[in-house]
């Protein structure tokens, strides 16, 4: 198989991840803040060390991390706490997630917030003179913006729209879904108030772990109650950090596998991996420019990227292409990649594209599979 | 170690649940739902056939299975699902969780509901004859009964509850964490709403899944928005079950995990794992009546139990106790077992009680540790 649906989650995953994972859950699979031996403190120090590793790698040591399931609930509860605090006016860019976008709409069509799309260009460049214009009319009360989107792999400017909203009071959320641990950010700063990873993406670790940094001075309401295994007498959940958020079970599993690829990373360094990576993505459109009747959307030479390239073949749908490469062992996918929103930015709504997603991992041999389906095309077309 | 914090987390884990998480997702750990390539079909019918034998173990065929991250969001989605619909008048037993009391409490302070206990006796048993005046008196819209207290160990008569709350037509939910895979339940029965269970505890699964099994014709919203990976244009979430409940990507990880485990209960055989966890409790009993200090809590011949034995030691605090049995590399859990109101129930509030829970694999060197440390004990109290 040729692997080009990194963006969905990582694969494979790094030798340490897979082992590390399997060795510490045989010795140490104890629930963790539940049972208080000392064996079970061995597991309750991994968590620590992995929120630290987390923090130096985006440079926050003064922030606080929390785990989560999936980017998915991460987003749900700091999108739903913070409009339950009182946020109206609440600006998105164009490239967001279902995960945003959908439970934006739960309270827009509540009335209870309004949504207002940050101004980006054709091109992709997010325009700052209008987006001033734009918090002028309307003050913003929270921005959320894809640090890169998931369907066309364009990275925005966030710290510099985060200062702009810090002008205006509001509280910033950047989604890092396609970016942790590969584009590096000083989410230290003060204008970064929420910072979404999800683990299995480009942090390289397995399903079932991803969480959020937050500044630890904001204060909002959960929508997910549970044990803490502390204050279990208190009805409401407690107001520390990180147990506020993290109800129930933490999933040591995940965590063990998030720490050995944490570990990874700053091995491998996150300057190498975001070079291999946009080698790869140069790599991949060299070949893809080779094909007559395939059309790269969203690649600006003056925009940064991520290894993600969506395209359009002529007179084929995006489906049908996702048969053919699946006939050549070509792993992609095509549609609208949860993100229906960005994909009506860029005309391709409603039948989406066909994205490739390469990463550090992506092989000579994946990238010549590749020609020879495109080849195929071309002959049968 | 001696391992007595099975309800905590079961461990170890089956060898084959850790030797095929490992295995498969080395070679199949793809994002399902989201590309659509023969490999990740493999992922997805790994999926389908744990959710089918999910419904082989609870005898519900024509039930739905839905795959949470843990019991905790579980039960956050169904109850506040149900109250959102309008459930007013709620019935719960004497032995909820947190995750239960904690979600019920932001609602009824918010006097969106009312939370009525169910009639038990001191020696723990269920008063139905009180329990129907109680449903006279306040018509229940949904009733709330965990299948057997984490705290104590006794198991409720559910279905014989559940069958009385339908005559009012109340909605049921059973929190089966400390008992799926372990004590035979016929969830297929239409008095059966939703039943929740935790993959990491009686099911021997790994952390990171969990989830529920639905009556399909409940209708209720969702507290979760996210991408599903299909209907991706639809700005709500899909009616379509299960994906209505699972925004976000799916722990294929833990669902491999889990899978075995669900094979390794079907090869022993559910009633070999009760006959063997109820001897192990028997052994366990017997040690802890042979020291005059211990005074054993809820435990009553006439009722039914799991492998969970709460108890107290005259003269030492329950967090003492633990430290002492910690020094004997004894792992116990002591305190509210996040059930405070099971502890007001039974008198051991706030203090709460030293839990020791045994399960299919406690062993005799376990029980000769816990006898030595006891010994030490006597000798030294």
């Amino acid at each position: 198989m040729a692997y080009f649906d990194n963006a969905a989650t990582t694969y494979p995953k790094p030798e340490c991840v897979y082992s590390f994972m399997d060795k510490f859950y045989r010795n140490y699979g104890f629930n963790v803040g539940r049972g208080h031996y000392t064996l079970s403190q061995k597991a309750n120090n991994l968590i620590v060390e992995t929120r630290n590793k987390l923090k130096d790698l985006l440079h926050c040591p003064n922030k606080q991390v929390i785990f989560e399931p999936t980017a998915t609930i991460s987003l749900n509860l700091i999108i739903q706490g913070i409009i339950l605090n009182g946020a109206k006016n609440i600006y998105i860019s164009p490239f967001e997630h279902n995960a945003v976008t959908r439970t934006l709409n739960y309270y827009e069509k509540k009335k209870d917030i309004k949504v207002h799309v940050l101004a980006v260009s054709k091109d992709l460049n997010y325009d700052l003179m209008r987006i001033r214009y734009q918090f002028d009319k309307n003050t913003p009360d929270f921005v959320i913006v894809s640090h890169a989107s998931n369907s066309f792999g364009v990275i925005a400017p966030v710290e510099e729209i985060f200062k702009i909203a810090k002008e205006y009071n509001a509280i910033t959320l950047v989604d890092m879904a396609q970016t942790a641990g590969l584009v590096d950010c000083n989410i230290g700063s003060s204008v970064y108030d929420f910072a979404v990873f999800a683990g299995h993406k480009t942090l390289y670790g397995p399903t079932g772990i991803s969480g959020f940094v937050m500044n630890p001075d904001i204060q909002m309401p959960t929508i997910i109650f549970g044990g803490t295994g502390f204050d279990s007498a208190n009805q409401y959940m407690p107001d520390d950090l990180p147990e506020r958020f993290e109800a129930g079970t933490l999933n040591i599993l995940g965590i063990a596998g998030l720490n050995a690829a944490l570990n990874w990373i700053q091995q491998k360094g996150i300057s190498t991996l975001l070079k291999v990576e946009l080698e790869n993505r140069k790599k991949l459109i060299n070949i893809l420019k080779n094909f007559w009747f395939i059309n790269i959307v969203g690649n600006n030479e003056s925009n940064e990227y991520v290894g993600i390239v969506s395209c359009l073949i002529n007179g084929i749908s995006s489906d049908s292409a996702g048969n053919i490469f699946d006939k050549f062992n070509i792993a992609v996918r095509t549609g609208l990649h949860c993100a229906p929103l960005a994909h009506k930015f860029m005309n391709t709504y409603p039948a989406g594209t066909i994205r490739f997603s390469v990463n550090y991992f992506t092989s000579d041999k994946d990238f010549e599979e590749l020609e020879k389906a495109l080849e195929f095309i071309e002959d049968n077309i």
